[in-house]
């Protein structure tokens, strides 16, 4: 535990729901994926403004890739560093080409009634501490296993990340950031089971310890 | 010329300067490179609520691909129908992945002073109509040539389109459609030449004539 005491502890996010915290610059968040297939939509929005926050069509135009490795800063919409990836023992297959969850899809797939989805849920999160997302940004989207095969094609496969492993992002601004444990249980992007789990994340003051 | 004597008329799109122009569900947008080698960032936005626009990265979900081939649908950040590819004679090199230029992409490009950009060219091309966009949703790059490497990597390339080819959208519900033909010189996205030129634009309302 860190000096504050506040700082180091171990956070759930919950299975099908969001959560967001402030994160001070230089500061290191790491994103476990505790049960190993669970998709944990990510953003990042400027501390003291959320109409800057982290953007996948900016951050792959300067990474000059699909997807962040270690090493690779995601920039924001005015294509500032927001978040750099400095650990990442997940096997490092995530995505930035798909979308967030929202009710849409949900009734597209055949769902009556509400289904929980990590548009809604960022809303939410943000909301707890006094805020509210100007649009709901494309997210990172940590665990997610979205293969590019010739002529471009995509599909929707189960994570490759073990039970346990982790992404750590060092924040490169003082900012506020979201997770969705994505909720999706028709499709089995969260595994081949189709069932969300709980994910969890800590906000370490150095190097990542876990 | 139709009944009308309005909707079949080629206009043009300025070189380095953005316009936009209402659509009616069933009519056939054609894009056309006039000097083969510019890019041209579209957007398309619900003519009734412009929060509704067409969206990247629900489209590559909903498409499987990256880039959209003839046949396939894009689709609104609320997974609604918005342009489908009728005909494409531009060799089908576009792109879904890149943001609009803006004046932070120039500044880092170390451009002193003003420079026409993507960004503030759909701006003001709405606001010609009345309208302004409430955000700067990620464009369709046509005739962008961003090719994917191995692990994904991606490139910066001089588009592979001939003078005069064309792509030809028909919108799936009535929207307000946004060009800017972007004015990149720093970078050849626009060609070896670095040269922003005119393209221009159609509006049939039968099938594509060119």
């Amino acid at each position: 535990m860190d000096k504050s005491g506040q700082q180091d502890k171990v956070c759930v996010i919950p299975a099908r729901k969001g959560v967001a915290a402030r994160v001070r610059k230089g500061q290191i968040v790491t994103v476990i994926n505790t049960h190993g297939s669970q998709v944990v939509d990510t953003w990042a929005f400027c501390a003291n403004d959320v109409t800057e926050f982290m953007s996948m069509e900016h951050s792959r135009g300067a990474m000059l890739k699909l997807n962040p490795k270690v090493g690779d800063t995601l920039r924001s919409n005015r294509r500032r560093p927001m978040l750099t990836v400095v650990e990442d023992t997940s096997g490092g297959v995530h995505d930035t080409l798909i979308a967030a969850c929202d009710r849409y899809r949900y009734e597209q797939l055949g769902h009556a009634g509400h289904h929980d989805n990590c548009t809604d849920n960022l809303a939410a999160a943000l909301s707890v501490l006094g805020l509210a997302p100007p649009e709901t940004p494309s997210p990172l989207n940590l665990f997610m296993n979205i293969p590019v095969g010739e002529q471009g094609s995509i599909s929707f496969e189960a994570p490759v990340s073990e039970p346990g492993s982790h992404v750590s992002l060092l924040a490169e601004m003082d900012i506020v950031v979201a997770f969705s444990a994505c909720p999706q249980d028709l499709v089995p992007v969260n595994g081949a089971a189709c069932v969300p789990t709980d994910a969890h994340y800590r906000i370490d003051d150095g190097a990542p310890r876990i």
